[in-house]
């Protein structure tokens, strides 16, 4: 089964907006064996998006759209999907009902009611969010155009809930997709090491790196799910193996995904101690839910005071050794550990950018440490090659921090080898 | 000038990578006054991709590439290119350079080698970060092909520091677009009251939704720069004037990026006490170059013991009340602001989710407070509708702490009107 995606909306081609549904649609076409070999973008041009859709039919057996489906006058996907298949609009019962229940006592608009209307013959998708409904539109020789809303807190759980199960009955085979995900190598050097493990045609294997990280792709089709998982599980086995243990997951989200569930596990409390990172590290633990389990203080001592305030840091070392320097990365792990009563304290201090280095402490200086009842562990970030902002600073700090406290936990040796 | 995107990868049509490249080339497009009517992804297949090169030369002056030009084997971009055009890949000697220069003493492989090579006649970019060089390569008829990284750390550089000065030569008229951000009022409202203010053709205005945001954009197009600007400039006016103080600015990156320079202006410092956002309200703050000047302490304050012993929160009240409620949030932000000398306190407590919820506090209930030294202004989020998950809540809250902070310093009323 062949499908395309066109996104709609002036804004993407503007650079206002980012395209994410498009990315949400192809993982779930990509799990269901759908072969996904064009998507495409066009403003909000009834005419332009008329000539991509009749085009995609042609060559297509499903078109997905997103976007273009809301109450306001330059919303013409729903409009321009009835013209090209030939189904005019009509006002659809339940998705009218659900409007209603959505505005309840307050007033509903001609423009707002028209989001009740469908191309007739369509299958409805309930909107869990917002107000506009999806819908599956028959487009002739057993093709569909799927519509969905744009706004992505819309858009993910109409895929999930209703889309998904809709193409299951559509879809042949399978591709099984994992993600090896590492921190602390190079993509040229995770190359080398996989280089003869990535010339297959079935399952295949590639690397590619994004900001700050990198990762390896391992893909297989068969005839169902299981078969293709079955195909895949020994490319991934090597690609782990070659890599060793930069490997932090596979198929995880972040090395906080795998931190976190391990510090629950063993019930054992962290105490995070920023200073350039600012909140970053402590956030990324708690956007983990059930942080709190494990998670109880975490300081932001952003100012020499807050450091010796919160944290004990004597102000002689401050002097003698600065802010950013080791022993004060040290002491923050140290005391954040001890003076709150943590299994684990982390500390970083470091020169996040733009403005603040001096020829003795660049701009990209970081110095990460990690405390435990057996012992402290530092690593350095120097800045290599050019700047690359303080977003990817700041990023790569907190992970820094995170990757320590994983060896730590998993009894791996405390730098990437 | 009519311009196409195609972004080369098949990690973007699996759904693995978001397509920000192109929300990149995108903005810096609409910029110049290049008209942006098509974008497409394709993947890792050199068939398809030159398909797509040659439609997309039929009909626009100017194709730009992202991705594919890396030193893997799956990296085809240059080697199509060069087909399409005609023009044979040569070493390029300056590019070559930069590459000796990037690698150092380390080894250079022939696969990193043949970054170096060039479609003959091209214009070459240098990548300031990476080692990829883009290209601009002539595809007759004044036609070009623009080349670029796909690492969005390298696109963005070398987009602005040589693709947009390349084709400032090439491009006629300009737009100008505006972004009116606003806190406090959804797309429905807004619509309302702007909509006599959308119908026109040049410039044109209308809403947008993003997770948690509605903006209005107003866009107009000249015959250069300032034109355009000047015929803005009077609907960005009418716009601001409709939708009143939750307004908080135009062309401006987020709440934060209003709220830090004007606390830096009067030389005021704040003070953060947050619970559910977890280190997200400081993080934000710090995203902010020059923050420090009056951040220097934040408190996350994850456990009620936390918040006793940092804030000095009295256990009977947090007994009484429990932790999520306006009498903590308020004891928060007060006590965040006088035990840490800040001219302003903020306090977020709240039950982000998923788990966590009672029939009383459901998931999704968040207090936010602030102090200064004349008051205390308390904001209550309650769950509206369905819940939008654990990021959302926390992104909302963090929010609203801000929007209070700049309520307070532009002397606006402390509520949206």
């Amino acid at each position: 089964m062949k499908a395309e995606i066109i996104s709609v909306g002036t804004e993407l081609l503007l650079g206002h907006t980012i395209n994410t549904d498009a990315a949400h649609v192809a993982r779930e076409l990509s799990a269901l064996g759908v072969d996904l070999l064009h998507a495409h973008v066009v403003g909000d041009n009834a005419g332009r998006l008329e000539d991509a859709l009749r085009e995609a039919l042609t060559r297509s057996d499903l078109v997905i759209t997103t976007g273009g489906l809301g109450p306001t006058d330059d919303d013409l996907t729903k409009e321009t999907v009835a013209r090209v298949t030939g189904a005019p609009l009509e006002e659809h019962a339940a998705s009218l009902e659900q409007l209603r229940e959505y505005f309840g006592s307050r007033p509903m608009s001609a423009n707002q009611r028209k989001q009740a209307f469908l191309p007739r013959g369509s299958v409805a998708f309930p909107n869990a969010v917002g107000t506009a409904p999806g819908c599956a539109v028959p487009a002739g020789d057993g093709k569909f155009v799927i519509l969905l809303p744009g706004p992505p807190s819309e858009l993910l759980p109409m895929l999930r809930e209703h889309v998904t199960p809709f193409l299951q009955r559509y879809a042949h085979g399978a591709i099984a997709s994992f993600m090896v995900h590492t921190f602390g190598i190079g993509e040229g050097a995770a190359e080398l090491r996989i280089k003869d493990l990535t010339g297959g045609a079935n399952p295949t294997a590639a690397t590619y790196a994004t900001e700050g990280e990198m990762f390896v792709r391992v893909t297989a089709k068969a005839a169902d799910a299981a078969a293709a998982e079955a195909l895949a599980a020994p490319l991934v086995e090597a690609v782990r193996e070659r890599l060793g243990d930069v490997v932090y997951g596979v198929n995880v989200s972040s090395l906080e995904s795998v931190v976190l569930p391990e510090l629950i596990r063993r019930g054992q409390t962290l105490v995070t101690a920023e200073s350039c990172t600012g909140g970053l590290l402590a956030k990324k633990i708690t956007d983990q839910p059930g942080a709190s389990a494990v998670f109880g203080t975490g300081l932001v001592t952003y100012a020499n005071e807050a450091k010796m305030r919160l944290l004990g840091v004597p102000e002689d070392m401050l002097r003698a050794h600065g802010a950013v320097s080791p022993e004060v990365a040290r002491c923050m792990a140290e005391n954040a550990r001890t003076r709150y009563n943590g299994d684990f304290g982390l500390g970083i201090t470091g020169i996040a950018g733009p403005d603040g280095g001096t020829p003795g402490k660049p701009v990209g200086l970081v110095y990460i440490a990690l405390s435990a009842a057996d012992g402290v562990w530092l690593r350095v970030m120097r800045p290599q090659g050019r700047y690359l902002g303080r977003d990817w600073t700041r990023n790569r700090a907190a992970g820094h921090a995170l990757d320590l406290l994983r060896r730590y936990l998993f009894g791996l040796p405390m730098n990437p080898d």
